[in-house]
């Protein structure tokens, strides 16, 4: 699993139990896998389609560090598969896993379409790295 | 099914192909989730443990109106589990659904306690209705 | 009066002093109003042209869950009055009262155009209630 | 009048038929009724107890730049009285104007409390202008 | 330098150490160093070309008010050079300076074109003052 | 450089011309040198001290995606250096690069305080990655 976004969490991002809003992290995983999908299959027309169960196993609080994690399990015709760990950076802990994401690849009508890609492509292989 | 809460589809909700971002609706459902267990439960001090899978059905364009509608369907011990459902007022569509969302009481110390709620209260029979 | 928004007091929606923003609670209620009215006009193109006196009588604080209120007063031509509260759910005080919020119903071209309604109607008659 | 805080009107500040969203206006009239409070009293500690009524005469678009204005009316013992213009700087309307605005001094005790102030003091006799 | 626009500290502009966060900081100084010239040239379009160097001398807290300051140092052809200055209106300190902003004019087709400004202009003297 | 941070620009991340906001760019630069520097150091209270001059090279649009770099280039004895470059990851441009940020290490009365670092430590050896 490769670990690419980080989220400092702010005072805005806190319930009024002053913990990690969960509504916020699911904001942010939803964001991240949007911005895989969009990167592995070049295509930012894309949308949200499924996603399997969630479990929160622990917060986080002010000031923590949240990494947000993807793999691609599957790549399908016209959609992609992803697994999505979110973890906290200062205590070490498993925020929350999800197994199943389905992202869907959209034609300029804004119709399932096939996005012809078979395997993860690394952003080094197309930016040149500095 | 009771539907309360209800948003107004405005320009920082939409994700950049113009339709309702996914991450923000998910925010949407989990605050009213909390919201609703907040009022059942008459403590604020509660947390989302589970969602179950989740099915984007329809979206939501700039301008529509979301309504979200939540149901108990078991008082736990020290949680509350409910379904939910967003649907579009403008269109008439079913968004997504939600078969189940745990949320847990917590005590003082922020472990899970007690709640002592067998069935739901109506909002009337608490708040003088004007 | 029917209420249907609930919103969640969090840190985002406090003054400096930990007491609801003012400024929020008055953003909150001309969205409601605005929802309001595009529900009982069929119509989303509206804008607000009107509001009456305010008096805050109670604030809200962190955690509580504050309730918005409308109900029409009369329909106008091209125009709709509504009166509105606000309430706090935790405390069960009025924060806020407005006797009347005119919202003008306008056409393709942006103007004040007709909207041919006279009487509220209710949702359930309109979306099937599931 | 005094005209001082300027805003840029950006896609967030907008309602779904593309003008300055009503809410969001109220929000920065109330913020600036209270800075200006603040700077009057040198008290953080102050809440908003009254607007009079508001007539929305005209809107502002995307990238138009809309500016603030306030204006004491009377100093009493533990509040201020203030109206207040918003106008469009690139079409040089008025967006609305608010006869009266009132805000209340706090103690340590978020009671209200006397604040000593008789008349208007201008920043520049208080703080070193450069 | 003449002093705009004034921000209340908020708690979402705070980071998790409760103070002023600084990217929320240099937003503002952005944003008003764009309506500044917007308002000089009399052109919403225009982009921020260069940033000079930036201390952050002192920094605010929950409940204070920043008051932002611009001057230009030279009209160029299709550009305009400003310094700024960030001041905490309670504690009289300056938070942080900006000796150069380069903003650059752009044409209907996104190029850089002449302004044609050669000196500040009030505000005064184009919008009728009340 | 490692490039971890990853940006969807959305609606309300634009300027009112339809282009990334550079209040906005600025804002995540700030915190993504903040996170990397937390991440460093082991320790959350730090602050901005400083930022060498920013050049704006090219712009982004709504839907792409920004990535933000970051690399230590030295650590003091109470803060630590880095440089950063934003690039657009749909046109592969470079956005901007910033070449020395400096933020400082805070003990627990607020005051700088030496951090103990000498050499980038990867998370990797720190956290067991899945």
């Amino acid at each position: 699993m490769r670990f690419h976004t980080r989220k400092w969490v702010k005072p805005e991002d806190l319930n009024p139990n002053g913990t990690l809003f969960g509504g916020r992290l699911l904001e942010w995983i939803d964001e991240e896998a949007a911005l895989y999908t969009i990167v592995q299959l070049e295509n930012s027309k894309i949308v949200t389609k499924y996603i399997s169960e969630i479990n929160f196993m622990a917060s986080a609080k002010k000031g923590d560090i949240v990494e947000m994690g993807m793999e691609v399990t599957k790549f399908g015709r016209s959609s992609i598969s992803m697994k999505c760990e979110a973890r906290n950076m200062m205590t070490r802990e498993t925020i929350l896993t999800v197994d199943n994401i389905i992202m869907v690849n959209l034609g300029k009508d804004g119709k399932p379409t096939p996005h012809g890609k078979t395997r993860v492509e690394f952003v080094s292989n197309r930016l040149k790295d500095k």
